[in-house]
């Protein structure tokens, strides 16, 4: 399997390429519009063809490439079935697996840190691998106050659902802070501070008290990124360093 | 397999994390001071017993974590049998083939960045890989004007002990500026700028071309890697963002 990940360094984003290998059909997770050149030159130079373009859900700090990577290549642009985004060609639905050229993703509905996120498994291949958008993080979890955050449904989502996986799954995020790459599903379960060993009620508390900041670019990043981000800013000069 | 990539910002390392699995013994591959504490929470979540910290070569860019890292595991500090450091409890010889526990890596010797650069084969592990430190980077290649540094012996060392490895090896660097986590010696061979097509000479040219501001820290760094970091700060307030 070929898998690349990349970082977005002004926005912390993790982005992912998948393909069985070299020549193949391909598909990106969580792609930034600033970064659109280095995905095309990817693709080309591991002669790979895009087929699909997904977002988790609708990001509030940085523009998606969806749909400047759907004009480049044609791919499809994929979300969940509840994404408010009208230029998204593909809605998936839960347990719904998307396919390309052999690689199998599972789609999960995982609500919590927005009402649309979905998680997608990756799977059968080994190891197995999840890619959690920002419901699940590496030691910490989504912030859920905008988008129709709902703490106790970010809790119900990682505790029932991704906490489900066995435990050797391996975590891959859309963003990471603190210079790491992945984990694991067993983990999140044991040592993730937000989450190990915490009630419902703590979670949504501790949720509740976090008092972050309202996000710099989302008054941008949400309206552009609903047009996929097409006639927007890339906003990178804008941004704080990730 | 347990494969932790992990990135420091201040100095765009790379860092490597494997061992065979958790609870096994496991080793580190260019740690950074500025991250002991992270490193040893993961060897403690993991519940991983670090045996080996290893450097590719004298870090010009950051202090090294090996004399911290000994001094809070016991493990051994390893760098090729080429190092002035005198703190260095393990010399590696050419093709010698260091096992943790069964991740084996086999040391091949690479000048060119400095005169004393290993590079790591992981071997027979699948998909095989090789931590190249900074002789050879993602579409790039290690400057070659300090520390006895050298482009000729770089380019020998690219291209006949690196590019002689099978073109699905997976290249782990030390660093990336661009967002890169690897790349694979094929791609390297077709692609990497620098290199690719070049002759001997054109690479030798382009090298002393380059015209590079001499390192922010190599005053500070060198010095104290040359002590493997012990006694030293960890210079993260005084970097640039990479």
């Amino acid at each position: 399997m070929l898998f690349r990940q990349l970082f977005d360094a002004t926005s912390s984003t993790w982005t992912y390429l998948l393909a069985s290998g070299p020549g193949r059909e391909a598909l990106i997770i969580d792609p930034c519009k600033a970064n659109l050149a280095q995905y095309l030159r990817l693709v080309e130079q591991l002669e790979l063809r895009l087929v699909r373009a997904i977002d988790t859900h609708t990001h509030a700090d940085h523009v998606t490439a969806l749909g400047d990577l759907r004009d480049a290549t044609g791919c499809a642009t994929v979300m969940g079935e509840h994404t408010r985004a009208e230029c998204i060609s593909e809605r998936v639905r839960e347990d719904e697996v998307l396919d390309v050229d052999g690689i199998r993703l599972k789609a999960l509905y995982t609500p919590g840190h927005t009402d649309e996120s979905f998680s997608f498994l990756l799977d059968p291949q080994r190891p197995r691998a999840v890619f959690t958008g920002d419901v699940l993080l590496i030691r910490g979890t989504g912030r859920t106050d905008f988008q129709n955050g709902d703490a106790g449904r970010s809790y119900d989502s990682i505790t029932q659902v991704l906490f489900a996986l066995p435990d050797r799954t391996l975590v891959y995020p859309a963003h990471d802070y603190k210079g790491e790459t992945c984990s694991s599903i067993g983990e999140e379960k044991r040592h993730n501070p937000r989450i190990a060993g915490k009630s419902r009620e703590q979670y949504v508390a501790l949720m509740a008290a976090l008092d972050l900041p309202r996000p710099k670019l989302i008054d941008i990043a949400v309206p552009a990124n609903l047009r996929c981000g097409r006639d927007a800013p890339a906003l990178e000069d804008q941004a704080p360093q990730g």
